[in-house]
């Protein structure tokens, strides 16, 4: 085919993978006059015998990522999309089972969240008495994640979320500090408190004899503790708020053994008002975009081994 | 101070205006335990007598952006952020009436909403029996827009909205078109119309003697009727969709002259799953990125000049 | 059809257009083992006799956007791309004289400049004497930007530039401006003047019967002159260096008869070292992201009509 | 302080870290009226003795995030800016030396790149026989990129690049894959090939006592050598061009132990221009946004363990 890069040369080739990036499906379902919506972003990245295709060129065992993205819409019809999680699944047992070179698949899901636009009255088209249900408006700014990883034999799943900011406008201190020769920041008894979450959390479920957790009740849950503990937690570093959060899934979601946050601290400094002859008490703030504080930690179940990596990706 | 560009020169200098953008500023007013906050983000263009800064440099004219920036700050102090409207209107009014070289002023604000985030309990530090409210979360992926230009007589007051991403999944067709020898689209009797609504919408309020519109409500009642006529027409092109749009808030809403929208056709092409023996029964979507139909108009109230331009900006 | 909205309702359709949004087209050239390439992004706007489509729905005088993208690319083997102008010119004369319906055409384009790699030698599978030259790196931040706009007799041609930023890190001052009771900004007598250019020039040409300019040596040329008037004027104000940079190219092109840019002025401030003992003499910047100074203006040639609009878009 | 969240709890803290992430500092270096700059965006991340901070908000341990800031800005006058690589060493090995707390310091470097304008003249205000030097245009789309990890004993140095965008417009094929019952992609024996590189590059230099590489000089010659490998590969598939281009650094820079790269392939899909009666022969082509393959891979130095992560990030 062409010439070989391997003879006599120090060079090996080390983790490797690839697969369609970003097939967007939408999948509709009617159930009479009332339709339900799933929006996915889903990402496949395979792994398995490959080393060929790189040392010479050649694609024998290289199923295309064409058919990749051809095999996400097909399955969206073949087995619906319950949840991004089961939808994963199906996915990367699909992969993993069918192909003989293929060793790992792992799925990457992003889910956008849709309202119902409640309408007033039947509208024109509905002929009859059923009012139509399928009008939607898109949700929230934060994005859903969901990795699913399968070797053949074990399960990893990972949700998360991204892009959910949360301020609280007061109970946030921040004083006590190391001050050495560059300490110029005066310490803060009130100050806002405000962040863009991302995070991830780690299921313990890894084995196909045993039942799965529910994945959508299990992701509702993990967001309504992450974003009460933000609100019900007085203060004195983002650290202990991030510990919190995590401590409070750990504690309340029993199918989950792993969180890890990362949290920007997006300041917002108190502007002096002082020269204009005004006082401002903790009343008007400058929202600053550059540079920003950064938190990130894992909150972990005890004697659970940590799996989710240092850096948050796009997952 | 430096050589002047004129004598000789058969160039001349058009409309011009110079401000600070981007002016993030947050307010935060307590109520007791319950906290309301103001997220805008301000952007100020003045105009008038400012031929010698661009001839010679001379900055006699010239209040600098910097100042402009901190009056922003200090009028949400001063005057409280009630709407942005409203404060769009203190500041338009204070440069052009305290600078004699400033002939116009428009203020352009986005505005970000947040919901309350519901606690479960007061939580540490609320000392008291009072709920503490002062935890929030950004909503919706949609910004709200409102533009003031004051020329020291009237008022011209430019609301609106972008980002707002609507779908119906049914009640949408597509035929009876042109065709023409680069025409291959077959037609549709029944598919996805989705948009990414940017409208902006003008008001009749001009005149300092008559009484303002209520900003709040006003922004509140547009927004809903835009999503219901969204929601109920069925549609034989988006064309129609935006029109249906337009003609509610102008017949519904009288403090509003005129409305313009600019709509991309987010297009939901159906999957053909026959390679794969499978039917697609309006059932598996594929939601393209680009390129995209852009359809864009203007309504307005019988009588009423247009004044909004063609092509939407950041407003 | 549908009901109709307009009997009795004080509601008026205004300006209206429609058309497909960022066909993204790549043209390759062959000559011999040279190729050549044209990469664009062009965006179609079609307006003319189309009440009834936004009125009923009836698309009888629509022509699909689907059918504006086939266009573009059929227009690229028929027509090639010889500039992103000329190749506008063609795609707007068609709508118009192809359809009765069509009153008005406006093609937008942004075309992505590419280098090309140079290779060392001639490379597997050159097969010859030839060094093959089909290799290729995107250049540059900035992107080029044509507006050709005809209605069947005359035509308006506006070329631009947008994200090319640009520093002088001395040769600028800023003193001598007003001062109110908001203004707490100290003078400078040598600062980094830094700016992301947004620039749109609009040619005198307009009628078939005439020569038209060279559009690919004229943008080179308006490119060159504005990049050096940027970096030779000792600039006392942004606004200053905007006028030499507009009235050198109405000075040194005939075919330009008004440009306008609009200028960020992307403030770098000088870090305060005191506090660590240490001198800052011009060295240590922090470059601001928000807010910024935002400086705009048209310049023209003596005697012409401005038409530019004052917000410039993505054109 | 506040109450302890360990007590009975089944939960424990992972690996965290903290810093203030994109400080963004530029710098001058004046040699006479010949200006240089260093354009740099600074990530800190700290780790260390920091359990007590995230369970009880204790902050004696915390050195601010305000201080990293600082740091960065004094640090940039105390020892100027030789390279990125440079730049994050004296960083790292402060964090981990002056902090009793703190056993980590992990600096990530964006550096964005200038290019000089080239003057005709000295242009007013030069005062002498100098031609002043002092304009700069932003160069490229490619962001240069560095990561430094000190753990007070040895070193981590990667560097890398994004945003590389290249192009082969011929001598690319990709055919001979497998082919499943979903399967529909045709193979092609002559396609555009696009890609925009990611790639992080690990050098075997960990040691203080040894000569460290020559930072700027290397990342010139790898980017060289990654450009070369591409334009030069004749390609049956994008893995084996990624093969050959990593191969090529290892084989030609002995400072580099591992490459790794993450290759979008860009799709461009040829239009079938049949329905309009012509011919494409590899000349008009959609360049398509999403879905798209996605290649990742480390290569290495035989005999080296691979440390860089199967996820690119930031870095």
């Amino acid at each position: 085919m062409t010439e070989d890069s391997r003879p006599g040369r120090p060079v090996m080739l080390g983790q490797n993978q690839y697969g369609k990036a970003e097939t967007r499906v939408v999948k509709v379902t009617r159930d009479g006059a009332t339709h339900h919506i799933k929006d996915l972003n889903v990402s496949v990245a395979l792994s398995g015998d490959m080393d060929e295709v790189h040392y010479s060129g050649s694609n024998a065992n290289v199923l295309p990522t064409d058919t990749t993205k051809n095999t996400v819409y097909a399955f969206a019809k073949e087995h619906g999309i319950e949840s991004a999680e089961q939808f994963g699944i199906h996915l990367a047992r699909h992969f993993v089972t069918s192909q003989e070179a293929i060793r790992t698949a792992r799925i990457r899901i992003e889910e956008y969240a849709w309202d119902r636009i409640e309408t007033s009255d039947a509208g024109p088209g509905s002929g009859g008495a059923d009012r139509p249900r399928h009008s939607f408006v898109r949700q929230g700014r934060e994005t859903r994640l969901a990795q699913i990883t399968y070797d053949g034999s074990s399960w990893e799943v990972v949700s998360g979320l991204k892009d959910l900011t949360v301020m609280n406008s007061t109970n946030s201190e921040f004083w006590g500090y190391v001050k050495d020769k560059y300490t110029t920041l005066p310490e803060a008894h009130d100050r806002i408190l405000a962040t863009r979450v991302a995070a991830r959390w780690r299921f313990g479920w890894s084995d196909d004899a045993d039942p799965m957790p529910s994945w959508e009740t299990s992701y509702a849950e993990v967001r309504r503790h992450l974003l009460q503990a933000f609100a019900e937690t007085y203060s004195y570093s983002l650290q202990q708020t991030l510990y919190r959060m995590g401590a409070r899934i750990i504690d309340n979601r029993a199918e989950i053994d792993e969180v890890r946050f990362s949290l920007p601290n997006q300041h917002h400094f108190l502007v002096d008002l002082a020269p204009f002859g005004l006082k401002n008490d903790n009343e008007v703030y400058f929202a600053a975009d550059r540079p920003y504080g950064l938190i990130e930690a894992t909150v972990l179940r005890d004697g659970c081994e940590s799996r989710i990596p240092v850096d948050l990706t796009n997952l």
